[in-house]
């Protein structure tokens, strides 16, 4: 199996001097660890908890930002649609395309994000078993684009509260599909400071560790140099700072891991 | 209070024909029993489990389904949007618009729906919390609309199943708002099906009359003459047969329920 | 069907004088709404969140109590039991055996209380589904003693929270046992306040309507005249004082329940 | 910190010949492992499903084999206790006393269990959230016996499902007690076979896997040399002769996460 593949950046577009200093720390601090490196960011927070919260720089800004980090960084990038017409010209510029989790049965979308061609990284819905994930797997590949992953981020339980299901990541790699694990998303508290999603950033490097120890393809974690100023989900990202530190840890780990498949009882 | 009003019909609309034959039998069970009806159909199925389930008759005919069955009938329609561009056009040709429960936080869809003036029916995600509602309303609620309902369709509790939280009804109530109890959706078992979601219809009358006794402004109850016919959501839907004695067993609870607020403790 | 019947008093036994005041009190408010009344009370709070909590008055001065609220008041009376070896002399002074959720599988309790041939009223444990509880009722009835009943509590759903699942109650009533509904614990937050739990006494009216408009034998109301001041379960209690309006409320719900059975899809 | 313990054996003891056929395998994986060994079998079943399952040899012959298995196989042994009065004559055959997780709250087992002075291991119950641990272990602190072991078997997610939460580890180890992981219990299925639990054996090692990962004092695993026979637990269990390179693989992940404290972001 490939090393495992980091997929990170900060929630939101703030602009392209802000993207391409992640992207730079970020490809180093992965290139160090022997690690892939995937920078990711939104151009729009279409699904905010609140009207308060910050949308973004919208498509036609965020597209052009994300294309100079990756013409500039050589790194490949990957942003999250929302609409199906958003899929082609996002296309344009990234190499992977996102469809985020409360989206991921809109069978339009799967389509549109499909026929780019592009590799679409899909993320669980929080209201879906991990078996439901190769329904939603197959509306993509019926565009012939085989190029798919499947996300795991965490599934409702309770009220604003989010679970991380382990058996899920072998349940879904069952698919033949990558499966990224989302580290950062799955430990919101969606919806739990009243206006906005609460988080325990705490508990990212944790679950990152357990899923990195059960075997996964790639991580996705968000990052910000100062999160607790950033424009969305800051209480659950993780500094910039402690990168390196978080990415060599999964790295020993993610070696381990593939060295060793998991025991069959 | 007003009286019960019902939102009801076909999951899908099949044609002008089975739309008129439909609106006019539950027109009458409803006026019989003293309620206001309201036509509910969808022209497309944007998130059906798997990519082989029956997508509908399409927006133009559907929408034309939906206006002929307004004047025919003369009764108010409801339909569900998907898509922000879809906000305009149906407001034409509806007097409700309905926002699919996983589109609930999809920030542009609540203000293009807001913004054509008609009611918007928010049912609340599977994945949220009653208090998350407020939020999801304000952003409606923005563009000067005030005719806001929000409905309640069971929560995600483990894998393929639902729960239905009767605090809900309250809680969501207390925004100002009608609160709307959406029956078969309710008794849902998403993917329970494998390629489609399963249902217990036996159990829609339950949480019908349990939630009518709470008190709501509407109830929201899929039918069809053939419900194990249907291209969509037979499991749950309740035969068009048994739609009187389900409609004045309401009737009657509702009357009780409006004479008498919930005791204070 | 039998009008509704309701088991209610204090958490826990204070005082004989105060059992006395609230046993009469609520017999004479069941009895002016129609309904029969049962006394509970426990001697011995066993499971309490954290050891700062107040236990009780113990097992021995409890019985005399409630033998005394039984002999003065005339009214049958219902009490916990949370070991084999209190069944027997509790049988002497009580009419019915009440097994808490937590022990609802413990096979030597539900034997033992079974062979006492009192009723026997166990609560669904936090952890079952309603389809489990035929398997706890077999244990009893496999002493002879089918004068059993079945008690709703709550789910759990995610953490410190119970969730009511309307639907449990049709499904244990198809044992063709007596189901009860508990009002004032379905709506505890177990755990909530850190050492002890929390609760919304604002909704025991809602579930208590809706699970009596669906149909029940009884229902189970903690109270008391100063509930904040009680030495368990305060926050979900209902004030002595509010009791008429309640009992009156779920009188009315009841005799329309078990005119109209719930309509068959 | 000290390398992996496992408390490993069979559900329910069935003979002495067949205790220390497993208690002698067993040590010898472990030590192969680098690992510590406590045997583990339980003497009652005392919360079966229903009342068919098979309850055990009883307390006094199964102290007697566990006593028989500690003198000559020289390892400790662990029990699990469901009475008061079952601590202190458990406390003279066995090192450590086992809280069954319906039980973690329940008083007087808790300080009966803590005045023997043997090592109390007290699993979660699946109704609990790990910060409410800290309550149940101060039942048992109360006593003087600082002696606790904490064990996460999963919790409540939906009906007759369990998940298992890992950010409950280290919340847990916060307390300053061990925590043990118990990797086939929290793949059971709770009623998931009608009148038996089911579980998914395939996902024991995952979650172990996981959970040592992430750093746990101990793994708690059951096994029979035939798990499809085994009187309880069979669909859970791991085959004996799979339990080499289940053992293997987790004290290498144990090496590792010893050696790495979590990343704190």
């Amino acid at each position: 199996a490939l090393p495992l593949a980091v997929l990170a950046g900060p929630c939101q577009l703030e602009s392209l001097d802000h993207a391409l200093m992640i992207a730079e720390r970020m490809a180093r601090i992965c290139d160090d660890a022997g690690l892939g490196y995937v920078f990711k960011a939104s151009f729009d927070k279409a699904n905010r908890t609140s009207l308060s919260g910050r949308r973004g720089v919208g498509m036609e800004a965020g597209l052009e930002i994300l294309a100079a980090v990756r013409a500039r960084i050589g790194c490949p990038v990957v942003t999250d649609v929302h609409l199906p017409d958003q899929c082609a010209p996002a296309a344009e510029a990234v190499d992977m395309l996102q469809i985020p989790a409360f989206l991921c049965r809109q069978t339009d979308l799967l389509i549109a994000a499909g026929r780019t061609g592009r590799a679409v990284n899909v993320k669980k819905g929080q209201f879906l078993a991990p078996w439901d994930m190769p329904n939603v797997a197959a509306k993509i590949a019926a565009t012939g684009n085989e190029n798919i992953l499947l996300c795991e981020r965490g599934t409702s339980f309770g009220y604003n509260t989010l679970v991380t299901d382990m058996r899920a990541l072998p349940q879904m790699a069952a698919t033949g599909y990558p499966v990224v694990f989302d580290a950062t998303h799955s430990v919101q508290q969606p919806g739990g400071l009243g206006g906005a999603s609460g988080g325990q950033r705490e508990f990212a490097p944790v679950l990152a560790r357990a899923a990195v120890a059960v075997g996964v393809a790639a991580v996705f974690v968000e990052t910000h140099e100062n999160p607790d100023a950033a424009p969305s989900d800051g209480p659950n990202m993780i500094p910039l700072a402690r990168m390196p530190e978080l990415i060599a840890d999964l790295a020993a780990f993610d070696r381990m891991a593939k060295e060793r498949p998991i025991p069959r009882p």
